[in-house]
C-alpha cells in the first residue's frame, strides 16, 4: 500500500523542524512537502544542516503542502490556521494544528486570551482536542463528534472505545495541545478525576526550556540574557491558562480556576511542573498513589516513578515520555505532583505524531520509541 | 587605628572562599588567617588560582584562626561550630556562623531536622540570628539579649534602635541565615507583618543555582547530570523549612507552617523564590504594593521593582541585592511574590559581612557595594 | 532466526549506557545482559530512570555477560579488558573493547602512555582496530590479519573488499577507537592519504563536551567548576596522541608526530577539532575540497559541508554523523579542517555498533539512523 | 578638587554597560552622562534593572555626552567614531574609542577589513593605541607623538618612561584594543620580543564567550542555538587579524602573518587563546618561562601561572586579570601559550578604564581591583 503523504507548514520553526525529524523516521508516512514563509525556495538542509545528506526537500509554500499531502501539520502563529484547516477538512484530509487556533472550545476565551475571532464556527466544533492519554477515544471514534461535547468526566471519555480511524472519507482537524497544558493536565488528571484534591487550591509552577520560546529572536532568549538567568514570565497571565482550565474542568465536571506561573529555564528542552494541591477529606498520599498507578498503568508514555524518586527533565529529554513523581507535604496536607516532559516532543511534535498515529490507525507509538539519552 | 583581624574557618568551601573574596576588599578589616581541613599547609592561591598575585595566605587550622583573629567566620558542616563558637565567645570575639548550628531557637527543631543536640545551651540563647533588614536592631543593641526573645512582631523588633556595637568587651555569636530563608523571608516579611495574606496558604517554590550545593562532589552536581536538567529535591523536607517558619512566625506573632520546595537550577548562582499566598480580606494588590514600598523604602539592598518588571537572578548576581517583584493573580485572589538574590552573597557571605559591619559599627554597606554585572 | 545476544560490561558508565540505549533499539540483536561493579544487583532503571518502563534488566557481573552473550561490549578502565577479551575470543565470540587496551599496535606506546603491559600478545595482534570509514575492509575480511599489518596506505586498505563477516566460528576482538582520534583522523584522512599537506605542520586543537570525562566525579567536571569555564587540559600530553599518530602514520606510510591539545567544553556532548596544516606544493584549496568530496562521497555518516558552512557540534549531537568543513587561510597557506562528531555516538557507542554491524554482516547503519535534533 | 566628568556613548550595549558599571565605582571620576540611540529618554535602570537604586541617569544623545564630559568613552559600530573624536580632541578632551576606528595605523588595512575610509588623517596619526602593559609609556608621555611612530620594538617602547599625563590642555584619542587582540598579544609579547619563536609558525586558536557578540540579536547567539553548540566562526578572516599583526609586527620589528581562528563558546564571558609557535634555535621552554616571568613580573594584571597549572577563563571572569600559562610539546618542538582574560573587562571596559587611569595620572589599578569570583 502506498504510504500516506505528510507535510509540514511552518517547517523551519522549532516545532516544525521537530515534526520533520520525527516524520522522516516514520515508517507509515512519507514526508512529502515542507513550507516556510521566510525560506521558501531554499533547501531545508541549508537552514538545518542537521539534515545534510538526509533530506533534500526544498521549502515550498502552504498551498503546495495542503495540495500535495494527506496529512498536514501546521505550525503557525495564532490566527493563521483557519483557512488551511478549512481547505483540508473539506477535501477529506487530516489537519493537525500545532497552534492554539482550535484548542479553545469557547470563542470568548479565545478572544480574551488571543485577541481574535472564529470565522468558521463549525470547524471549531468539529475539531478534536487531544492529549491522547485523556482523549484518544475521541480520535478513534469520530463518527459522532457531538459525543465529545457532552463529555462530563474522564470516565465518560474513556468508557466507549469502539474505534473508527481517520479514513480519508471525511476530513479531521486535531487541535494539538499546548506544552504546559500537557505537562500540567497529565500531572493532575488522576487526582482530579478521582476528586482527591481541592480544585480551588491548585497552583502550577512550571519551568520551560528556551525552545518553548521558539526560533524567533528576542532579548530574553539572547544567549547572554538567558544563560545564568532565571525568572518567571507572563506571571499568572500565560495564554495556556484557559486551555489548562478547559481540560481540567472537563475532567472534574465543574468549573474552577487555578494559578499558573511559567518560568524560563536556561536549558534547551524540557518542561517541569511542580503542582500543589490540598488533599480532600477521605484521600491520603497512599490512596492517591494507587489512583495514579491505576490511571496510567497501561500507558506507554506516561510513567509514575517509584516512591523516593523525583521526576527530572533530564530523564525524558528527546523522548515522548512524561514522568510523574508524587510527593507529600504532611505538615501542610498538600499533594505535590512533579510532572516532566520534553516540550518539543510530548509537548508538541511527538504528541502530534501520537495523535496522527491514533487517527490513522497506526500503532500509537510508531516513530515515538526513542529512548531518552542520559546526558 | 589598627584594623580588626578577620579569619575564615573552612575557607576553601564555596561560602568560605566568597567570604575571603569580600574580606580582602574590606577597608576596615584585615584578612589575617584562613583554614581548611583538606588543604592545610597549602597556599590558598593554589586551590583558588583566582587569588594568584592577590593573596599569599597559607591555609592553616581552626585553632590558628580563632587565636589570631578578632572576627571569625565559620563555614562548617552541621554540628561542628559549637566548640569554636564557645572559645570565641568567651574570649570576647565576634563569631559568625555560616552554618545552621545557631539558627534554630528551639533545640527540638534542630534535633528533628539536623539530628544533633545542643551542648552549650547558653551559647544558643546568646546567639543573635540576623537577616539585617529584619533584625539589625538586635546587633546594634546587644546589651539586653533577653529583649530578643520577647520580640513578638517586626514592629517591635524595629522600634528601639539605640545602638551599642560589638565592642571587644563581650563576645558575640551571630547566626547567619540560610540562603533560601533569606530569599523567602525578605519576600514575605512586609505582607506577613501587615497581616495582608492568609498564612495557611503560603507556598514557596524556590530554585537555586548549583553553588548552593557547595564544592563537595556529588552526582546531581556532576556537570553532565546538572546541565540541561531540572528537578526539585528534598521536596517539602528541606532543612531550611523550620528556619523559614521560625522567622515568619516571629514576624506574624503566631505559629503556622508553609510548603517549601527547592529546585536545582542549571546555573552557578542565584536563588529565585516564587511565593504564593492568598490575600486576606481588606487587602488588595495596590495596598500590598504600598506596604512593600514603605517597608523597604530606605533599605540599600532590598529593592521593590516597579510595576511591570519581574525579578530575575541575572540582575543581582555577584551583588548583595535582593530584588522583589509583586504580581497578582486576580482570577484566583492570590498574591505572587518573586524574590531573587545571589545565594553566595546576600544568601551567605555578603549577608555575613553585612552582619559584621553592623555589629562592628562600620557602615552597613562597607565592601558590599558591588554593582551587579549584566551578564 | 534467533537474534544474536549482546551484552555490555560496565553498563552504568556513560559509554556503557549509551551502548545500552542503542542496542535496545537494534532490531538484529537482543540486549541480554548488562554488568556493573558498583551497582551489581540493582535494576538498571534505578540507576538510569530514563529506562523506566523500557528495560527491566538487573545489573550483573562480567562473568555473566561473557557467558550469556555472543557479542560483548566492554567499557572498562585501562588495563582490565585482556582476560575478558581472551575468554570471548577463545569461545568464538565478538568482543568489542571500548577502552584503549587493544588500540595501540606497539606495546611500547601502550607502556609509555598507559603504564601497563600486554600479557597476551597474540590477542593484540589479532585485534582489529577500526574506524569503519578507514578500516571496514579489515572487519569484512578477517581471514588474513597479516594483511592488516602490511598496509602502507589507505588506498591499499580500501582496495580489496572481498568480505567475510564475523561468523561465530572464530572469535573477533575489535578495538573501538578513541573519540578525539575518530574526530581528528576522519578530518585528516583524505588530505594525508593524498599527500596534500605537510605532515610536520599538523596541529589539532580539540574541544570536548564533559561526557568525555565520564560519570566519575571530579572537581573539573563539578557543575560550578565546569560551567562558565574553559581551559585546555593534558596539554600536548593526552593519551589519544599515540593512537592518532598510529592511524595517520598508517595512512601516510611514514612516521610523523603532531601537536594535539584537548579542551573541556561547558556542554554535555560533542567534539570539535580545529585542525591546522600547511598545503604541500601542488595542492590548493579547491583540489583538496575535491579530494575530500571524493573520499567521503559514498559514506553515510561522514559529510563534507558545502562551501561557506562551518561544522558545529550542535548539528550532529545525538547522531552517528561526523561533519567536516574545510577552510583556507590564504594569507598563510594553511588548510583548516573543522571536524565535529558526538563523542558518545560516533566517538564511542555508535561507532562500536557500526563496527558490530559490519562484523556481523548487518546493514552498516542499522540502529544508527538517528536524525540529529536541532536543539 | 572636582572630579573629572566621564560619559559613555552607546551605554546600553554590552561594552557600554560594563563601562558604566566600572565608572560608577571609580572614585576619581563622576559618571555624568550616558547615551543610547535606541533608548534615548529612558532611565538606564529600566534597560538594565541591575542599576535599580544605584544609578538614576536618563539616556541622552552623543551630543550631550561630548558636551557634558571631560572623558568620553565611545562604544559604537565601526565607522561612527570620527566626528565625535574630532570634536573631543579639538576641545581638549579625552576620547577613548572602544571600537576599531582608530586601531589600525594603515588606512589600507582598515579599508580592506572594515570597508571604510579615514576622513581625518591627522586624528588617526594622533590617536594612541594602547594595551597598557605594552604601550603605557605612550600615554604617559604624549608630548611627542612622533616618537610613537618611530618605535621599532618593545624595548624601545619601554625605555623612556618620563611621564606627562593627559592634562586638559590638549585632547587625546585612545584606541582601545580588541578583545582577541589583547589576549593574543599579551600571550605572545615576551616570546616575540625576545625572538624566541619562529614568527611564521604562529597559530592562535581562540574561544570567546557570547558577550563578545554583543547585545544585538542574531541567530547564532539565540540561546537554543548557542547553548550546547560549538563552532569556529569567521575562520581565518576575523577583523582582529590585522590588528594582532600590527601589534606583533611592531614588537618584532618585522612583518609577518599568523593564522587566527576564533570560536564561539557557550558561556557568557571570557576569552581563551591557545597559541602555538615553534621554538627558535637557542631557546627552550625553561628559558622562555624566565623571559615571561621577567616581562610581566611587575605587572599587576598579567600573571604567569606556576608550572603545572593551566589558565582557565573561570579564574579571571569579572576581573581585569590576564592569566597566562606556558606549556611545551617536546615531541614536536612547540611552545603552547594559554592566555585567558575577561573579554568585557581586560578585553574591553576594564582596559579602557586602565588606559584612562594612566592618561589621567590616576593609579593605574583604580576601580580595577575586583577579585575574580570562583564561580
Amino acid at each position: 500500500m502506498d504510504k500516506l503523504k505528510a507535510g509540514v507548514i511552518g517547517a523551519t520553526g522549532y516545532a516544525g523542524f521537530e515534526l520533520v525529524r520525527l516524520l522522516l523516521a516514520h515508517p507509515e508516512v512519507e514526508l512529502k512537502s515542507v513550507s516556510s514563509v521566510s525560506y521558501k525556495g531554499e533547501w531545508i538542509s541549508d537552514i538545518y544542516p542537521q539534515l545534510t545528506g538526509i533530506c533534500d526537500l526544498v521549502l515550498t509554500d502552504d498551498e503546495a503542502v495542503t495540495s500535495d499531502c494527506d496529512i498536514i501539520f501546521a505550525s503557525l502563529p495564532a490566527g493563521h490556521s483557519e483557512p488551511m484547516a478549512k481547505k483540508c477538512f473539506e477535501s477529506g484530509k487530516l489537519f493537525i494544528d500545532m497552534g492554539a487556533d482550535f484548542r479553545l472550545k469557547d470563542e470568548k476565551d479565545y478572544t480574551e486570551w488571543y485577541g481574535g475571532h472564529y470565522s468558521e464556527t463549525e470547524l471549531h466544533e468539529a475539531a478534536v482536542y487531544s492529549i491522547p492519554e485523556l482523549h484518544r477515544r475521541l480520535l478513534k471514534n469520530i463518527k459522532d463528534t457531538k459525543d465529545v461535547k457532552s463529555t462530563k468526566g474522564i470516565e465518560n471519555i474513556k468508557e466507549s472505545e469502539e474505534s473508527e480511524s481517520f479514513s480519508h472519507k471525511k476530513g479531521l482537524i486535531i487541535a494539538n495541545p499546548g506544552c504546559y497544558v500537557t505537562s500540567i493536565c497529565l500531572g493532575l488528571y488522576p487526582a482530579i478525576a478521582a476528586g482527591a484534591v481541592d480544585t480551588e487550591s491548585i497552583i502550577a509552577d512550571s519551568k520551560s526550556g528556551a525552545t518553548g520560546a521558539g526560533r524567533g529572536l528576542a532579548l530574553n532568549t539572547h544567549f547572554t540574557e538567558c544563560n545564568e538567568a532565571f525568572s518567571p514570565y507572563k506571571t499568572a497571565c500565560h495564554r495556556h491558562t484557559p486551555e489548562i482550565e478547559q481540560v481540567l474542568n472537563e475532567i472534574s465536571g465543574k468549573s474552577f480556576k487555578l494559578t499558573f506561573v511559567p518560568h524560563l529555564l536556561p536549558a534547551n528542552r524540557g518542561i517541569e511542573s511542580t503542582i500543589y494541591a490540598s488533599f480532600k477529606e477521605g484521600f491520603d498520599f497512599l490512596k492517591v498513589r494507587e489512583i495514579y498507578e491505576k490511571a496510567y498503568g497501561e500507558e506507554k508514555f506516561v510513567k509514575i516513578l517509584p516512591d523516593g524518586m523525583t521526576a527530572n527533565i533530564k530523564n525524558i529529554k528527546y523522548s515522548n515520555f512524561c514522568h510523574i513523581s508524587l510527593h507529600e507535604d504532611k505538615r501542610t496536607g498538600r499533594l505535590i505532583i512533579v510532572s516532566v516532559l520534553d516540550n518539543m516532543v510530548k509537548g508538541a511534535a511527538g504528541q502530534a505524531v501520537q495523535n496522527m498515529n491514533i487517527a490513522c490507525g497506526f500503532e500509537e507509538d510508531t516513530a515515538l520509541c526513542m529512548i531518552p539519552p542520559a546526558f
